[in-house]
């Protein structure tokens, strides 16, 4: 004789495939009755139109399938109200969503000098992780001037979920938030003073549903002011990828930032220096068109590991402009992706986002 | 018979070379001896040490010497307290400087996106209208990341004048502040948030003896944050050069800086598209490195046209980084010169700083 006690037993093992927590502690699960071998349950999903919903009636589904005795389940979903979602989730000093992210690894991509190729250096990191298997996020921080959208190819808007806003998924799986898909038209500059510029990254940070990741990689943008403080003062951030060029000026520009890390405390994991050549494609030559390298002078300041010298590619740079950073190709990259796995490997018990 | 009033009649006529306003005015003339033909005055100089002290001293002596009668004139020079000082050139609002100068025309160079090489077109144009004969302005508004110093090869420290700090004077006389020369070290970080940048932007703008300036060009940083906000709405800004590269990424955030000039109603006088072709070396053919222009899109946009494609030039990006940009030559430079003074012609009557 079926009881009540175990269909919510066996409800209690099934979690919110996005929250990570079971539909009991959830309070979705609100009317359960038992007529014979036939079991009718009510789940009340934490908004409406949830696009999980599909795999939480299979779960539920198979959840009390599976106990003895059953015969027939039928699922009936409803949505939380807005009163209910609130007082379920409250609203956490960092966000609402933090509670439920579990991310692994904060890596924030610097450079204090623009249009080094930092943010072509974050999306061929992301793409490089997500192919090799791990859970990869991207933050784009870089309020005024964001590229992310651009280089994955991703529009907004982003939906809201049951606690904060879902990021978008790139082809490969990367979970994506940029401040473009928050405004109407991309166009649409972002003129706002330094405190709102933090306030949107933290924003960006803990109002977001990154769920579990392996990897967050956040993309800064120029300068060593509000955008590059407020990530390293209020973000979790594990180390720094410090992206130069062969340019005297870049490299002066980018050593600021590594003073700027130093003090903050936060290790740097080592240097990309992009630009570093190009190859003509009709002699085959190698071309310093920026000039020597001075990534010797940045590894000192930074007492860091050269990853790797990007050449200047054309067809990445189109693919850049066209959406396609997923499918470029750069004879670098393996042992770029190597040493910074090395240097910053996901831990065996993730800390608590 | 000679007569103190005489002499003081000649002294009003003597104008201090910095402050351009007369010695009797400035309160500098302290003691006036006639003894028959024999004159002593003295004269008590805004700062000790004043760089112009023998200028000044010249000057005193032959308005002296022209007045008839006059045998031997001899000058002493003294130097005004601090609290003289104060009491004469109080504080103005904007800074205590902003009195003193006389700037015709303000024009920022602007791009939103990082690294498009705006400060190498506000470096050749500097030089180009400075070689024209104009007297020449550059305001780093870069406050975190400055190039100009590196550009024209300058180093600070800068020494205060009787009413706000001296600019630094490149090879061509052009007049250059930036926050490097307030540091100790150019790789100092500047870790500041947003209200700071902002305070320093009117800083070197109204506490900095800029004197008589037909342009005054300001560097501006990446972003539509507090320096691109602070400079547009707290300076006479005439009109922007906006600078963009053929990358879709560069176009798409030039336009969010073109919409900010517009929503602010600052004049977009013209494009310069940089990074336009390489030029290889071995075969003379132009590479479209970054791609094919999108600078229509973005004189569409604006409204503006486009002043002049720059090639990527490795000399030219060598001489940047030696400090040597004044030498800089480009076959495109005398059009682009010929165009921007076109668009902002400096007017007769110089406005008042």
């Amino acid at each position: 004789m079926l009881e009540i006690g175990q269909i919510l037993e066996a409800l209690s093992q099934v979690n919110d495939p996005e929250l990570h927590r079971s539909l009991t502690d959830l309070k979705m699960v609100r009317d359960v009755k038992v007529t014979g071998g036939v079991v009718e349950v009510t789940i009340a999903l934490t908004v409406p139109n949830c696009p999980l919903k599909d795999q939480i009636d299979a779960d539920v589904r198979a959840a009390i399938t599976a106990l003895p005795g059953v015969e027939r389940v039928s699922v009936h979903l409803t949505a939380m109200t807005a009163e209910e979602r609130k007082s379920l989730f409250g609203e956490s000093e960092e966000g609402s969503a933090a509670q439920f992210n579990r991310i692994n690894r904060v890596v924030a991509v610097m450079s204090g000098k623009g249009g080094v190729g930092k943010s072509m250096v974050t999306g061929l990191l992301a793409t490089g992780l997500a192919h090799a298997g791990y859970r990869v996020g991207v933050l784009d921080a870089d309020i005024t001037g964001p590229s992310m959208p651009m280089l994955f190819g991703l529009q907004g808007p982003v939906e809201p979920g049951p606690v904060g806003i879902r990021p978008l998924q790139s082809r490969s799986g990367i979970k994506v938030i940029s401040m473009n898909f928050l405004l109407e038209n991309e166009d649409a500059p972002v003129i706002w003073r330094g405190p709102l510029i933090g306030r949107a990254i933290t924003q960006l940070w803990g109002d977001v549903m990154w769920g579990e990741l392996d990897y967050l990689l956040v993309d800064l943008p120029p300068g060593t002011s509000d955008a590059s403080l407020t990530t390293m003062q209020s973000l979790p951030v594990n180390g720094i990828v410090m992206v130069t060029t062969p340019q005297g000026l870049a490299s002066m520009i980018v050593r600021k930032a590594v003073h700027m890390a130093q003090a903050i405390g936060i290790p740097i994991i080592g240097i990309v220096e992009n630009m570093a050549y190009f190859v003509c494609p009709d002699t085959g030559k190698q071309h310093t068109i920026f000039g020597p390298s001075h990534a010797r002078e940045v590894m000192l300041t930074a007492g860091a590991p050269l990853l790797a010298q990007l050449p200047i590619d054309p067809n990445v740079a189109a693919l850049c402009d066209a959406g396609q950073i997923e499918t470029a190709t750069l004879a670098e990259i393996p042992a770029l992706l190597q040493a910074f796995i090395q240097a910053v490997p996901v831990t065996a018990s993730p800390p608590a986002g």
